[in-house]
């Protein structure tokens, strides 16, 4: 890290942080695994990454060290009306007082799947799970089920969970199998995806695809003018699955689903993340067309049928829709990302912002490398604003205008920092 | 159905669940999918399963025409200090109130791997999902990233999961490739075990296996004198990744693991159900020389770093070490099951116990067919007992002897009405 410590500013300091992860890495591999550890998250240097969370409430979380912080990833999603939202919690607490995990389902979960077919447009019934990628595969596994073919066509780039399929061939723990029926296509680049669709007539079972491309490491594409039309004709035409993976995107840019906002609909999509507003559950919701081959599957875990997600869930739609959620993240986030820019270039910093406001990314296109990103992010977090440097943020709807101002505040100091550590790079 | 409603008892009747049902198809494939729906609970004829809870207290459920059943599923294994435990309720509660699903772990995910490593016998460290089906795919990415070898050996009739690779080939949905690696043995048949990893000498990564053998429909079975011991040395010989599935099993037969009961020591061990008592949590736990290869898979999950299933597993094995919990559940299911052949016999009906007493396989001999066995749970779901009829059963620590007579005297009168519908099969 370079010296992004400038000034007389009184920084975060991490002693209890590091102490728990000094405990954590005997007994827990890697000390904190996934996508919340410093591994995955180590874009973040770590000299300045909090390592845990004790607290969270509406749009902060404090570390054990007694920092607080303004938070821009919403535990990479799920918060998306505030942490500990007093509606949704009460809702989950209620069902929790007669029970949660039981013999059979509560009436929640056909409450749950009755809003959801109500409010996502082109959605004819829902099935639920717990993880994003427990959706993900289901949706390849219906649409294999639906067509007999057992090929899939997936963006380069795209993410759609853990299990092997959904990894590069080669990373540890995978066989040359797991991966052999994937075919793979350029965000956007429709003729490419028409050309795979002519060489392997018969044989594609499903296009899986987010509804724009939000790639870690690399700038953030909306789909072209167009594409989404082509595409659903062009899977009609080869009688291929269209599956979208709303699992990020999902009621950040549209209740009615991130494919309504872009004006096409699909025969499958995936939500996960937002729906219970930090409750661990997702959907997929299809066509009609799909409802036997989805009942085929063989498909079911422990947790699955849970009441307390699925009325957290029932609250969260409910209160997105009192407050027309989706339009507020979007607002707030613009507000928020002109305000960086702006920032960003008293500094002579050009910050690049891409994506979906709600979701935006970031990157500084005064350098090739990350370093000047990471030192941001790093300058951020001492200074109380949790932000990464390789993957999109999130808004979410407890952030209000004086938070938006103390991150711009914090981000002026920031820039200011790294401009300081990277005198060669910023613009005069 | 056969008429099980022999006599002048007042019997359930379930109105208000079947509205419920009614209109959970119209947006829910199959109504409820899944182990908990109709589909795969119809062996429990229809017209006395109840289809939804509606609250579950200690050992009991309610549905939503108000009956009450004392229940031996436990929501197929989570349920294991009792429904609403007020001990475990308070622990997540307490986190839930400082935050759950946060952009950090917060301390009860080290906590928790701590108590793990010191509870289970040969765990050195332990890593967090979700589901069940989460840490047996991750056993398996672990052993073929240690390995570097491809191939599983798994048991016939075993269960591992829902992902592609667990399941028989040629089930809706799944691609010849996804189960290539797959090689197949009978249980506690040694030789063929032997046999198989000799003809694949330097391919197979990984054996894996539940600690007995607890397969549906089929009489369970605890392993043969020795055979776990000879199976721990096989693999040490051909460097096979041992992993045991305690998805089931964990903590009903000993806190140490059920390898521990059954005096071997796995590589890797799979926990879910249990762990949580009902709060969505697995953990796969491990060796020291593994904890490289886990680490370098990519593994990760919108929740698995959630707070309160953390806080609540910790308080769920605090309360089964503080009752014994283990041998409680033992003795009740021992003293149900000898209840349970004795009111059989009064009958004329041979009621077969097989696998251990806290997870009991239920078998009626006097008929080929599952039908009196079916007629059987029927009759007693009917007059609130609810057992399935080919699948094992769970026990306990909130089951009271009082729980325990009342059982036997439903079953008293249910295997009446069973005699009396199937004249020609009972014994004289």
């Amino acid at each position: 890290m370079n010296d992004i410590a400038a000034g007389a500013e009184k920084l975060y300091r991490y002693e209890k942080n590091r102490a728990l992860f000094d405990r954590a890495v005997k007994v827990i591999p890697s000390g904190i695994p996934g996508h919340l550890g410093p591994v995955l998250s180590q874009f973040i240097p770590v000299e300045a990454f909090p390592f845990y969370s004790k607290r969270a409430k509406g749009s902060y979380f404090w570390d054990y060290d007694g920092n607080r912080f303004i938070d821009y990833m919403c535990a990479y999603g799920p918060n998306v009306l505030g942490y500990n939202d007093p509606v949704v919690e009460a809702a989950a607490r209620s069902q929790m007082e007669n029970g949660n995990c039981m013999p059979l389902p509560a009436a929640a979960q056909v409450e749950l799947a009755e809003i959801l077919v109500d409010t996502i447009d082109g959605a004819d019934w829902a099935f639920f799970a717990k993880n994003g990628n427990d959706v993900t595969s289901l949706a390849v596994m219906t649409a294999r089920a639906a067509t007999g073919r057992s090929k899939l066509v997936l963006v380069k780039g795209g993410y759609h969970g853990v299990a092997p399929w959904t990894q590069a061939a080669g990373h540890a723990g995978l066989t040359p199998e797991d991966t052999v029926n994937n075919l793979f296509v350029t965000w956007n680049d429709f003729e490419e995806l028409e050309k795979t669709f002519n060489e392997h007539q018969g044989e594609i079972a499903c296009f899986m695809a987010t509804p724009y491309h939000h790639p870690v490491f690399t700038t953030n594409e909306l789909p072209a003018d167009g594409y989404w039309q082509k595409v659903r004709k062009l899977c009609d035409e080869h009688g291929v699955v269209l599956a979208i993976d709303d699992v990020r995107c999902g009621f950040r840019l549209d209740l009615a689903g991130s494919s309504k906002f872009f004006g096409f609909e699909p025969d499958l999509a995936c939500y996960c993340k937002a729906l219970g507003n930090g409750y661990p559950i997702s959907a997929l919701v299809g066509r009609d067309a799909l409802r036997g081959a989805v009942a085929d599957v063989f498909y079911t875990g422990s947790y699955w049928s849970s009441a307390a997600p699925m009325a957290a869930a029932k609250a969260t739609i409910e209160e997105l829709k009192r407050l027309d959620g989706a339009n507020m993240m979007l607002e707030r986030g613009k507000k928020l990302t002109d305000g960086l820019v702006a920032a960003a270039s008293h500094h002579g910093v050009r910050l690049k912002v891409s994506g979906m406001s709600s979701m935006f990314y970031m990157e500084i296109l005064n350098d090739d490398s990350l370093w000047m990103m990471q030192d941001f992010t790093a300058a951020c977090a001492l200074r109380g604003v949790f932000f990464t440097s390789h993957h999109n943020h999130f808004t979410n709807c407890s952030l209000s205008e004086d938070d938006i101002a103390e991150t711009i505040s914090v981000a002026e100091r920031a820039f200011d920092a790294v401009a300081q550590a990277h005198p060669d790079k910023v613009d005069n």
